[in-house]
C-alpha cells in the first residue's frame, strides 16, 4: 500500500466499492459520512457517473483500482459478476479484504475460490445486508439504509479475524452484524426475501391478466393489494439472478407455500371454517409479534392521528412534537385509505407516548393510541 | 317519522349505523364531519360506547332504532349478520334507504330478500367501500378513511332511484360511487381483495412455522416481508366469513394464483430464464402503471430524502415544504430500511416538485427526484 493510495494524512483508509448502484452508492454515501476516502468502479460509465457525482467519490477505471490501498473493498454488482469482480480486487492488492452484498452466499463464495484460488479467497468475507428496495440506482441511494438494519456475513475456515473487521465496520454504519453459514443464510433468505418477490411479482402479473379482461379491476385496489405488490416494482434482471441462483433453496420455499395456499383452499371448498381460522390466527398472531421496526420491538407506542388534506398539516404535527422533543421513530401515512387526505401512525417511545399525545391535541389532533 | 326523531330543525336528516366497529365509526364521523344527527347501535356493549365516545353520536338500543326517521341506515356487522340487521331496519322504518358495506354482495342480497321479502328488499342498496385496515374497532376509525375510495354499489332492478341516492351521500363523505353487478364485484373482490389476504396469512403462517425451527429466521426479514404480510393482522373471524362467503370466487381465484405461481417454480426449476424474467417484467410494468395513490395517477412527482433520526427533523422537512405552500400528498418513511433513521418518498404535484425539491434544498435536505 503505497501511502498516496492509502490517503495520505488522512485518518481513515480508503473503502472500495465496486457496482455503484442502490447499494453501492450507499455503502459509498455510509463511508464517506464515516469520513473514509472512497474510490469506486462500475462497469456501466452513465451509472459510475452519475453515482460519483451523488456520492462524491474518486471513480475509478476497473474494480482493481478500487482494492489498491483500500481496508475493505465492497463488491456490490449483481450475483454473476461478483466472483470475477472479487477475484481481480484479491489479486490487485495482497492486503485489502474483499465482500460482497449479494442476496446468495453459497454459490458466490464457490466461485470466488474457483477464480480466485483458494488462498486469496481466504480474504473474502461473504456478506449481505438485509436493506433493498423496489427501487434501483445511485439515485435511490442513502447514507441511512442500513441502520438497524441485519448485515449478515458468512464465515470460512480461518478467517474469523477478517470476519471480525469487516463486522466491526459493518457496526460502524448503524447496521447488525450476523454471522451465519452460507447455506443456512441462503435457506433463510429463500423464506423471507426471495419468496416474497415471488409472490409479490405473481399476484400482480396475475392481477394484470384479469384487468386486461375486466377493466374495472384494478379501480377496486385498495392498499392491501398494494402492500403485497410493491415489490413486484423491482428489477426483473436482478431478480432473475437471484432466484436462479438460490434455485435450490427457492423451489422448496414455493413448494411449501403453494401448499400452504392449497390447505387453505381446500378448507374453504370443504366447508371447514376452524381450519381456515386456525390458519388466520396463527398468522396473525405471528405478525403482531413481528412488531414494526427490528430494533424497537419492545418499548414504543403508536399514535393513530387524522391527516386532513391541506399544505401545511404534517409540518404542523411534526412541529408540535419537535417542540416537545418527542423523537418521531416512525410515521407511516397509513396506505390503506390512500385518499388526499389520510390517517397517520405515529411510533414514538413509549415513556413518550402521553407528551406526544397531549402536544399533538394541543395543536388540535385527535390522536388515538393504538398499541 | 316524527320530527323528534327527524332531527327537529336540523337541516340534515339522521344517519343510522349499525355495528359499529372500523367502518361504522368511520361512517358515523364522516356523517357528523356533514352535519347529520347520527344514531348508531352495536350488538356489543362495549363497542357501542367506545364508538359512541370517539364519534360522539346517540347510542341506541336495537337496529331497528337507528332507522326510525333516518335517510339512510349503514349496517356496517360481520357479514353472517347484515340481512337480519337490513330486515329489522327496512322493517322499522317504510321510507328509510338502508345499505351495508359488506365484503360480498350476491349472498347479502339474496339473504336480504330472504328475510325482508321482495317489497322491502328494494329499499334495500349492497354497498362495499374499499377501504378497510388490518386493525379493527372504534379506535381506529377516521372520517377520512373514505376520501378517494372506490365504493361499490349493486343495483337490483328497479331501484335504480335508491341507488342514485345512496350514490349522492357517498360523494359527499369524498369516496368514488361504482355502480357494477353483484356477482361482478365478488368476482373482482375475490381478486384484489380476498386472495391478497389470504397470501398474506399463508406467507406469514409459514414463516413463522419455519421461524419455530430457525429462530434466526424472521431477524433477517426486511421491509418487502413486512409489507406482504401486513395484512396477517386482519381479525381472524371477520376473514373466516368473508372468505366463506365469497368461495366461489375466492377458491377458483386461488387455483389461478397458485397456477401463476408454479408457472414461475418451473421456470425456476427448468432453468427457464426467460420464462422467469418475462413474468417479473409483465408485473413490474403492472405496477409501475398502478401509480401510488388511484386520484392522482398523473401529475405527481415524487422525492426521495434521506431523514437523520433527531426529533424535530421531520417538523423542518414538512415546514420547509408548508412554508412554500406545496401540499404533501403522500408521506411514506421506506420500510425497506427500518432503521431509526429513515428515507421518506414524498408525493406532491408534478407542477410544484421544483419548488418542493428547492424548498428541501435550501433547509439542508438532499432531496432526489424519483418519478
Amino acid at each position: 500500500m503505497t501511502s498516496a493510495e492509502a490517503g495520505g494524512a488522512r485518518a481513515l483508509p480508503p473503502i472500495g466499492v465496486v457496482g455503484t448502484g442502490l447499494i453501492g452508492t450507499s455503502i459509498a454515501l455510509a463511508a464517506a459520512r464515516l469520513g473514509h476516502p472512497v474510490r469506486g468502479h462500475d462497469a456501466d460509465p452513465g451509472t459510475l457517473a452519475r453515482s460519483a457525482a451523488r456520492a462524491r467519490f474518486e471513480p475509478v477505471v476497473s474494480a482493481g483500482a478500487c482494492s489498491q490501498g483500500a481496508a475493505i473493498v465492497f463488491v456490490c454488482t449483481p450475483v454473476p459478476a461478483i466472483a470475477e469482480a472479487a477475484a481481480a480486487c484479491l489479486a490487485a492488492d495482497t492486503n485489502t479484504l474483499v465482500t460482497d452484498v449479494g442476496s446468495i452466499k453459497s454459490q458466490v463464495l464457490v466461485e470466488v475460490e474457483a477464480r480466485a484460488g483458494r488462498g486469496r479467497a481466504g480474504r473474502f468475507v461473504g456478506g449481505h445486508p438485509m436493506a433493498g428496495s423496489e427501487r434501483a440506482g445511485p439515485e435511490a441511494a442513502s447514507a441511512a439504509v442500513f441502520d438497524g438494519a441485519a448485515w449478515i456475513l458468512t464465515p470460512r475456515d480461518g478467517n474469523g479475524e477478517h470476519v471480525d473487521r469487516v463486522a466491526t465496520w459493518i457496526r460502524g454504519v448503524g447496521a447488525r452484524p450476523m454471522v451465519m453459514d452460507a447455506d443456512r443464510h441462503d435457506r433463510l433468505v429463500a423464506v423471507v426475501s426471495h419468496l416474497p418477490q415471488v409472490v409479490s411479482s405473481a399476484l400482480m402479473a396475475l392481477a394484470a391478466r384479469e384487468h386486461a379482461l375486466d377493466p374495472d379491476l384494478l379501480d377496486l385496489s385498495a392498499g392491501g393489494f398494494r402492500d403485497l405488490t410493491r415489490l413486484a416494482a423491482s428489477s426483473p434482471p436482478l431478480w432473475t439472478d437471484i432466484l436462479r441462483t438460490n434455485r435450490e433453496a427457492v423451489v422448496p420455499a414455493l413448494t411449501r407455500f403453494v401448499e400452504a395456499l392449497v390447505e387453505i383452499r381446500d378448507a374453504l371448498e370443504h366447508e371447514s371454517p376452524s381450519g381456515l381460522e386456525r390458519v388466520l390466527d396463527e398468522a396473525r398472531a405471528a405478525r403482531l409479534a413481528l412488531g414494526t421496526k427490528p430494533q424497537v420491538r419492545a418499548g414504543v407506542a403508536v399514535l393513530q392521528v387524522a391527516i386532513p388534506d391541506r399544505p401545511g398539516v404534517l409540518a404542523q404535527l411534526t412541529g408540535a412534537l419537535a417542540t416537545h422533543d418527542v423523537n418521531i421513530e416512525d410515521l407511516q401515512i397509513v396506505h390503506s385509505f390512500e385518499g388526499g387526505r389520510g390517517t397517520a401512525h405515529l411510533t414514538v417511545a413509549a415513556e413518550l407516548a402521553e407528551a406526544a399525545a397531549g402536544a399533538l391535541a394541543s395543536s388540535g389532533f385527535d390522536p388515538v393510541r393504538l398499541a
